[in-house]
């Protein structure tokens, strides 16, 4: 089995939040892929036989999937014997619901968060590219995202609400276990975790002891994560 | 059973989301209650004996329900025989999540969409306690709401982008079955439908045509739904 993942200058830990919710999902179930690290400007050709411009990439044995969706879809479904990712859901419908609400009210705001820092890990190839490729995508240059990243940053807070009320009286997203709910939510931290050293929220909201409780899992698989220099 | 609800001047027809939804909540159970309209100022005094200030406010034999999530779980309990409201999700955990999502992103903008709206269907009485109790709540008084209501109508059509995502690809947000996700959204529509001529979105969209089968359900209950004048 082999996870294709997106990795900084340092060539070596990767960041992203497809290929972290990918990564958790893997480790719920008890798999341990064999990592390929790529940087931004490698990517494309890599994995182009998987039919595919972007990370993550699984192979597993024969099957090649893109997607991070389709890959939880997949180990949903090809390893249903391990812990379920999404409980009783059988359509599923709730947790691809969140995907896009995570996408939309979390991801959008904390990537103009992160623009400046993410480019600050990358190397010179992959710093070319990146503002190349994501400053249309994101409406401002890199210099006016670092000057405005504060204003991103409130947006991306106030967002949380619905996590932190739900999390006063809840273990996890999902119920008294975690699963591909809380991944979605957080790989999000993951990412920033990796990218940058703002502060995303303070000590004493509910989200804050459920990090907690997440960094502990699969013998701190994301809980050891830390910035790339 | 009986079920207090809110009214605006002509006494007769609901329009508050939250008594929506547990409307369709009955429906779903194939339960038809008693109503009991109640304008805003009439409400504390009677429905007191509830321990509530708001409604909804379910009485069904000796017991008595107040909040409509409270109420979607006891009529889940309650009537296990028959259709269930939040499918295999035991927890009810996707639901209660839900349910904040659309309070943040979908219910604060559309209030502030609509608050001069809501102010205009109300007999004199309670539209003096509904300024006064509502213009701290909002943060501006009715007549800036009602010259900048369009800016608050754009905040809620950019937040319907996860569902309108969403319902490309399916029927109803509870899958194949309409459930109480669906009302929770469904709600927030009939809400603006009962209060105001605002056109919430195109005809295009995805939404539009999930609001069209909605508007069949329950022989009509919602889509039978109009402006109180």
């Amino acid at each position: 089995m082999k996870l294709f993942e997106l990795v900084g200058r340092d060539k070596t830990r990767g960041f992203s939040p497809f290929v972290w919710r990918t990564k958790l999902a893997l480790a719920h179930k008890g798999l341990k892929p064999e990592l390929v690290p790529l940087r931004f400007t490698e990517i494309q050709d890599v994995v182009a036989f998987a039919g595919s411009k972007k990370v993550p990439v699984l192979v597993d044995g024969e099957a090649t999937i893109k997607d991070s969706w389709d890959i939880a879809c997949y180990l949903e479904d090809n390893y249903s014997d391990k812990p379920s990712l999404f409980g009783g859901d059988e359509a599923r419908t709730a947790p691809k619901l969140l995907s896009l609400q995570v996408a939309k009210h979390l991801l959008m705001p904390l990537f103009k968060t992160l623009f400046a820092d993410i480019h600050d890990i990358l190397d010179e190839e992959d710093q070319n590219y990146f503002r190349k490729t994501r400053e249309p995508r994101i409406g401002c240059s890199l210099e006016e995202a670092r000057k405005t990243h504060k204003s991103s940053l409130k947006i991306f807070q106030n967002n949380l609400w619905p996590y932190n009320q739900y999390l006063k009286d809840a273990q996890y997203l999902s119920g008294v276990r975690p699963a591909y709910n809380d991944y979605m939510l957080y790989s999000t931290f993951l990412w920033a975790r990796c990218t940058s050293s703002i502060k995303l929220f303070n000590e004493d909201v509910p989200i804050a002891s459920w990090i907690g409780r997440m960094d502990k899992l699969f013998d701190g698989l994301g809980g050891c994560a830390k910035k790339i220099e």
